[in-house]
């Protein structure tokens, strides 16, 4: 029951976050295509981030999906990941505005690395109320992808002041890792090292 | 338990989407019926929009009650319906605004048209799923209004730089379809043939 | 489970309707209280409305509390009824800003005659699905509000265009008569008849 | 099952307050560091806000977690909490714009007072519906920080207009001292008594 209610409201918080991001898509005053051009870095910038927010739902979805008990941390880790992810619209409203820019490049980087820490927080908070036995400890396993994120975003953000670019490719690389089904580049990643 | 989930987002971003439509309605400044007249043509995209919205909800209703399994591949599959449904607030209210240029009537239907191909991505992924033998499968069909409404956006596009008052009828039309209701529509197409 | 997810999207869209009126209660510029000054009729039409929707949403709640069976047409029928609810934070924003115009007022009241009549509908929608024998049928009875309020909006429509003060009296008394518990006032008007 | 809608429509509600706050966030037109500077104080506006809001999400949760029976009074007192935290996003917007006047800070106080009291009514008004001997109400016991608060808030609101920044750290108490794991600052009240 408990739980229920926390996806409810993680559910609620997190779409209406990917919604509204839309409403940063300033509708242009001209009807022509030529009014359009000026909107795609912002649209690029739309589509990272619902990717992003897509990958925490999902993510978010199994973790509470492998939890049954939830304590007043894992309410208050839960909304500390909510509150990093609420910036979301911000920071890519101001990147979208501005990509050529080292510091919403930065930002928006940060905004990422924090959500990124804030997810691995809430993930440990609850394995730690489920005990170390527990099928979630196992099913999480030793959490490549959740550890290699925060360090790919924190080698963005110094990055941003020297090429932007990268800092943005950086972005794309650490979504894809994450949708490109599981096993396979986990296998490749293991056998890699 | 899954599933209860995926239905719980999808009707929080739909919800969403739906209002915030209404956001586009610029409340004039004006107080008198005047200042009403030139909202007209958004108001009726508006209504166009809202009855796209619903006739998805209903048909995504549909569609998960018939759904037994949810897989890592459904979850992305109505991600990806609910990303082109994201983009229909920009769509309605650029459309609403320059309701007579050719490339806002062109967007429109193109943005109707991917999603009209996600929620059949998202179907066929789901059947999928279930096995070709599936209550679902079977409740699906051959499937005619869900392959020809795909057809009357891409004819549409085209149509919207010769005039676009005929691909504002052939949006019209595919709400229409999907309005009445569905066994009398189904039986008429299928004597016609 | 059909009803279940009615509910869960008609909340959804409540419950942002509701949410996203305040956003046009525009924020001052300056500090000191005479800037709130201007805001006053737009905050007691915001006022209105919220209470508005409660008694909607309220309304809702038993509607649906009460239902067994949802058919297709209970889905459109409660769809119409968010078109018109969906209308309300543009009426709101409207009237807030032009109130003593007699436009903005009259529409005011014909977004909630709308929204009236479509509940109107969706109820006996409901009621001729489940049958005019089940526990709902007998509930609504004779539904005395539920028709009175379409009959004062209608009235407080024209007379919005002599005095629209007393079309907003109008509707805070139809807003009273749906605040004031159920049994005592009910009793009170069958009293006088 | 009434338990359940009001608890989706409750966090429907506060998951869309909770998420406009930041379209509040006016999204800088520069690109470079110094345009956010300006953005501070709205920031930490609207941090303080997210904390409130989700103060009031976790107590929500945990009062209708222990409610048996939802009554028609508990419909209308959780609809004037939601009331009141509704107006949240306009009460952090106005203070973040305007974090050194008194108005301004003392109006925000007003809106946290209102919600508080709300709150507290809704807690009476559930236990006056479960019984004085129902697990809710021992739960509840003398429930020092619910009625410290409005005292706080109370003293807050004519302390902002001899110094605003003593009103900004009573808020921040108050955040802080429901923060805190509720037991030991429990232990440390009733040692200090």
């Amino acid at each position: 029951m408990t739980k229920g209610r926390l996806e409810a409201f993680s559910d609620g918080v997190m779409a209406v976050i990917i919604t509204i991001m839309v409403l940063e898509l300033k509708v242009p005053h001209g009807g022509d295509l030529a009014a359009l051009r000026p909107l795609v870095p912002a649209f690029l910038t739309y589509v990272l981030s619902f990717v992003f927010l897509g990958i925490y739902w999902s993510n978010h979805h199994h973790l509470l999906h492998a939890t049954e008990r939830v304590t007043g941390g894992v309410l208050w880790a839960n909304l500390h990941l909510l509150f990093w992810l609420s910036l979301a619209p911000f920071a890519t409203a101001w990147l979208g505005e501005n990509h050529r820019e080292a510091v919403p490049t930065a930002i928006y980087g940060a905004v990422l690395l924090c959500a990124g820490i804030a997810y691995y927080n809430l993930q440990t908070t609850i394995i730690r109320a489920q005990g170390p036995r527990s099928t979630l400890a196992k099913a999480v396993g030793n959490d490549f992808k959740g550890k290699l994120s925060p360090v790919l975003y924190a080698v963005a953000i110094p990055v941003a002041f020297v090429n932007e670019r990268i800092a943005d490719a950086l972005y794309v690389l650490v979504a894809l890792i994450w949708l490109v089904p599981d096993r396979r580049i986990e296998r490749l990643i293991n056998n890699g090292t």
